[in-house]
């Protein structure tokens, strides 16, 4: 059985790590599926999806560490084709991906105890953002 | 139900990028299925599967910055062994990864407007390259 | 039909990366399903999938390169939070990504010749770790 969801909310770009994890075991739950897949996939060319420890810590490295491997003060030959400077943006979102696929059994996801679903955000300002979320399983 | 498809093609290597989009909505509305996922999967060590804008601005962006991150022209253990100099090809692909899974509906992927599935060739000569299609839904 | 399995084994982390192709096909072979794909995830925040020639160079290559990209040598905001000095596993980690889907036919999987899954361990002492491995198919 496949059920398609959408989750909507707004972020302010820079980087705005998004943490979904509640959103999807409570979309998990209503679904009444035992096991099997979620794939969230962000229908976006400026954000992405990963795991991480959602602590205040981290929420500081991760957009530093994207800013020292794609700076977003350079030249992007993106931005002469559209004149938005958001090439990093672009860049951020191709290298980390944007889909994850998370197995369920028992109606809970397999995450780890310190692991949640991210959405990262890497646009250059305030976006109304969309999450396609299809459950698949039994 | 499950389809699995192949798409073969011809490609240049050196980061080259192909737009495989619109083959994967032919091959997802010959499925005849409504809704379901998507598995875009490169059987190679030295390719991978991401998402983008594929204009020409990106298009020269992204292999500036796969250099930038694990240039070509410095030495790898991997050449040691092979001598095929292509040890950077390897690494930009497990960097990356060889799979993609997107969901869609209506017979239609979850894409967003300027949103491309593309297959990135890192490997340092001509190659021909097939991906396996695997189309499961209802 | 879905099945859900798990794989345990010891790392010594540091970027260990272990090669778990013949444990997938083995679960694939003992599902008795013809074809599908097989998801699998880490259910940990410092650890992640991809795929690579598992072979000694690219051993010693993939290692040095996360070092590079992602030193474990500075400090982060994570260390501060936790003080357990792994800030750099947790961005390996979501960089390269929790999971990974691959197609299989005939009940084999679609790998190429010289590509092997692996697990990479990115935290900065011994694990026991745990893998989810999802096969769904008919």
């Amino acid at each position: 059985m496949i059920k398609t969801e959408e989750i909507k909310f707004k972020t302010h770009g820079d980087g705005h790590i998004v943490d979904i994890t509640d959103t999807l075991s409570k979309k998990i739950a209503e679904s009444g599926l035992d096991s099997g897949t979620v794939t969230v996939f962000t229908p976006s060319a400026t954000s992405a999806l990963t795991t991480i420890e959602y602590e205040p810590g981290l929420l500081q490295d991760m957009p530093q560490l994207m800013e020292k491997l794609i700076p977003s003060k350079v030249p992007y030959h993106h931005d002469q084709t559209w004149h938005d400077g958001n090439g990093f943006s672009h860049l951020r979102a191709a290298l980390i991906g944007p889909d994850i696929t998370i197995p369920f059994s028992h109606g809970t996801l397999h995450l780890g105890t310190w692991q949640q679903v991210v959405f990262l955000d890497f646009d250059n300002r305030n976006r109304n953002r969309k999450l396609i979320v299809q459950i698949m399983g039994e």
